[in-house]
């Protein structure tokens, strides 16, 4: 877990990125100009995923950023601190999202439908997630060393708890708890990832609102079918 | 559709490539050397996988296949033709897995089924296969543009037609063919797309027999209660 403190050498005070939805590292958030920093992870999301951590330049993200470049490396000392810095964003807000929704419930199968909730609240929102995380992917990157146990880990660990929990509560099947919580997250990430796929497949927009919002209803339809039992079923 | 008949340049014989799940197009077949062919592109399978298509080097297939250079470019004219002879070779024994699982059966359930069999033996024993085609969706490639039409995109309407038909026939809920075909798709894939990940996340191999045995096993299962109908599940 070393890996995450090295966060702290991300900005000039020190700050770690947010962890609940904020754009804005709590330290940066007192910089004299937030907004420009938003401006700066916002362009360096948009174009590591377009590019990737190798093809990215930062004279581009600084242009589309509307800084110029000695501001971007006074903020960000490097191509790779900048590169953390934007994953950390983002994964933090992807757990902030899934966890808030989560923890509102106290039922084991209302906590799967706010996993799912959150999670497409937070995919349809930010549609570089899924590229940059399959750049990582097949890139072997060194980024899974600590995305893994800081962000995956803990959510598939509580997902598989919110699974065993409820098989002994009686409102689940008795399934693989571990397979279940992957094909859970199977259901709701791939939509997104194969959204170019679709593009070519179905010739529109799967990412438009209505596209997504039927992509939900039916993960969840599914979901309540495949593992909670009779009894504990929406009616 | 006129981008497959471009794959009649990949090979001297003008041979296009298996369409049957047979490494060789059936013009190399006949070569000289039909083992050089299969040695070059099983090299070229794992190196694509690993460095791209940009970054792949000729020098290095070569080495990897323990051919020289110009035998190489004697048998593919170019790197990008090696390319979409090695991508249309995997895809066709995708494709030809899964079709041939697939037209076994008659009942619509046992053809899901199969699907999910013939792409895990498939997967099983194409490792490189999610990366390459995860580079693709990235990378947002122009191999798409035939990858979907002739091999995603019948696929996607077989699986939504057998559940089309096993609605009709009352072996399956009635559900969105679209969506849960979708599903199907990911729970199957997303396991091998994401080996890297669940390899940091058990600090084992996920590919390991016994792990996609019951990686399957729970797939199955979750497909039996989330889609067939009850008097259609296996006893």
């Amino acid at each position: 877990m070393a890996a995450v403190h090295s966060t702290a050498s991300l900005s000039p005070a020190g700050a770690r990125p947010a962890r609940r939805g904020s754009t804005l590292p709590p330290g940066l958030a007192q910089a004299r100009n937030p907004e420009t920093i938003q401006r700066i992870v916002a362009a360096a999301e948009k174009i590591f995923a377009e590019q990737g951590l190798e093809g990215a330049r930062t004279d581009a993200i600084a242009r589309a950023a509307r800084v110029n470049k000695a501001l971007l490396y006074y903020y960000f000392r490097s191509k790779e601190d900048l590169y953390r810095f934007t994953l950390e964003t983002l994964f933090g807000q992807m757990r902030a999202g899934v966890a808030a929704a989560m923890e509102q419930s106290a039922a084991s199968r209302d906590r799967l439908v706010s996993y799912v909730n959150g999670f497409f609240d937070f995919a349809a929102a930010h549609p570089n997630y899924p590229r940059l995380v399959q750049r990582e992917v097949i890139g072997r990157g060194q980024s899974l060393h600590w995305i893994v146990p800081v962000y995956f880990g803990p959510l598939y660990r509580r997902l598989t708890a919110t699974i065993r929990s409820g098989i002994a509560r009686g409102e689940f099947r008795r399934v693989d708890p571990q397979h279940t919580a992957l094909t859970l997250i199977a259901m709701t990430v791939f939509y997104f990832a194969a959204a170019p796929v679709l593009t070519e497949l179905w010739r529109c927009n799967p990412l438009a609102p209505a596209r997504v919002a039927a992509r939900r209803r039916s993960v969840l339809d599914f979901l309540e079918h495949g593992l909670f039992r009779q009894g504990a079923r929406t009616p």
